[in-house]
């Protein structure tokens, strides 16, 4: 599958991109600044020039799939939290339907699902997630929401827990994120599902096969 | 008809209050401090204390209508608003519902109905009341949205101009603001629709009457 990677040089996404080259598949990265591009094209990626908060509908062009990695990181204002974490996903939502673009992958965040009890301090973040995923469920689209716990930069293990609903908080590193969500995506069974995910003993690649 | 107006004691909010008295309305204003409970008192007018990061579902007792009129104003950050102008206003629509109240009117935004086209600065802003109005158009109560343009503190004038779609910008007296939302409310034909709004020289009592 040609899977288009919203947020391709986040932290996250660089995984994705790698993850989904093991997996077989055809990513193509998009990102913002053109001096991004160069670390994806010298591993043979195909890499889209966009701007969440301008143009990017040249991205969607013969995408079979897409998936949503970006976000305004911590060192920017709440105003950046609603216009790409919120807006950015929820135009990236509607450009994937106007293309007939079917699946859509979330990378959300734990606590999205229930923002009113997140730490006073994210609150509007997990709002902002929300609302998101929110529009995402609604759309129409064969959805998967992946809402992963406290992210680290460890090195990926290959095994993580991953619920519908979980009670317990956790940490899980980047890599794991990023290599659950290029499984998932060709997994018919998480379609229109959502998930929490921490690390844990499961092997990724077995995940409701 | 029996009001209760979120955010009573804002610039808009307390024009809302005396507007909907004069047209022999019953309002209740919400607000979240005591100490802005002795100025409706006096007047008259019930209060109720809520507060929309927090529990507000008592306010809803009794009401037939509801107008929000809530924002975190420009000297709060984004979070805020979020937290207030977005996310308060979509609870206060959800408990509408859940306590049968089917009419709801909104204090909008000039522009929040194509935030893409704001300036700048304000452009976060104007995402999070486009969605706060998304969701009312969506909940299947019977909305007006009044999207007014700047807003001043000069005395009301009685006259306006409000049109589904104006392609003008324009100033408003806060107090003209009011009282128009205060005349729309009871209005049949201004239900299911929004408008904008700026000064001119049709009578506001007249309006789509």
């Amino acid at each position: 599958m040609r899977v288009l990677v919203i947020g391709a040089n986040g932290k996250v996404g660089k995984h994705i991109v790698d993850k989904l080259k093991s997996a077989d598949h055809d990513p193509v990265a998009m990102v913002r600044d053109p001096d991004q591009v160069p670390q994806f094209e010298e591993k043979g990626v195909d890499t889209v020039l966009g701007n969440l908060e301008k143009d990017f509908e040249s991205a969607f062009y013969k995408i079979d799939a897409v998936i949503f990695a970006a976000g305004s990181g911590p060192d920017t204002g709440a105003d950046k939290t609603i216009l790409i974490d919120q807006e950015g996903a929820i135009k990236s939502i509607e450009r994937a339907k106007h293309f007939g673009i079917q699946r859509f992958v979330m990378l959300s965040s734990m606590l999205a699902d229930r923002p009113e009890s997140g730490p006073s301090g994210m609150k509007h973040y997990l709002y902002a997630k929300h609302r998101a995923d929110e529009h995402l469920k609604q759309s129409g689209l064969d959805y998967t929401i992946v809402r992963p716990g406290g992210l680290t930069n460890e090195p990926g293990t290959g095994c993580v827990m991953l619920q519908e609903n979980m009670n317990n908080f956790g940490e899980i590193p980047r890599e794991d994120v990023a290599e659950t969500i290029a499984h998932l995506i060709s997994v018919p069974k998480a379609e229109n599902k959502s998930f929490d995910l921490i690390s844990g003993s499961d092997p990724i690649k077995e995940l409701l096969s």
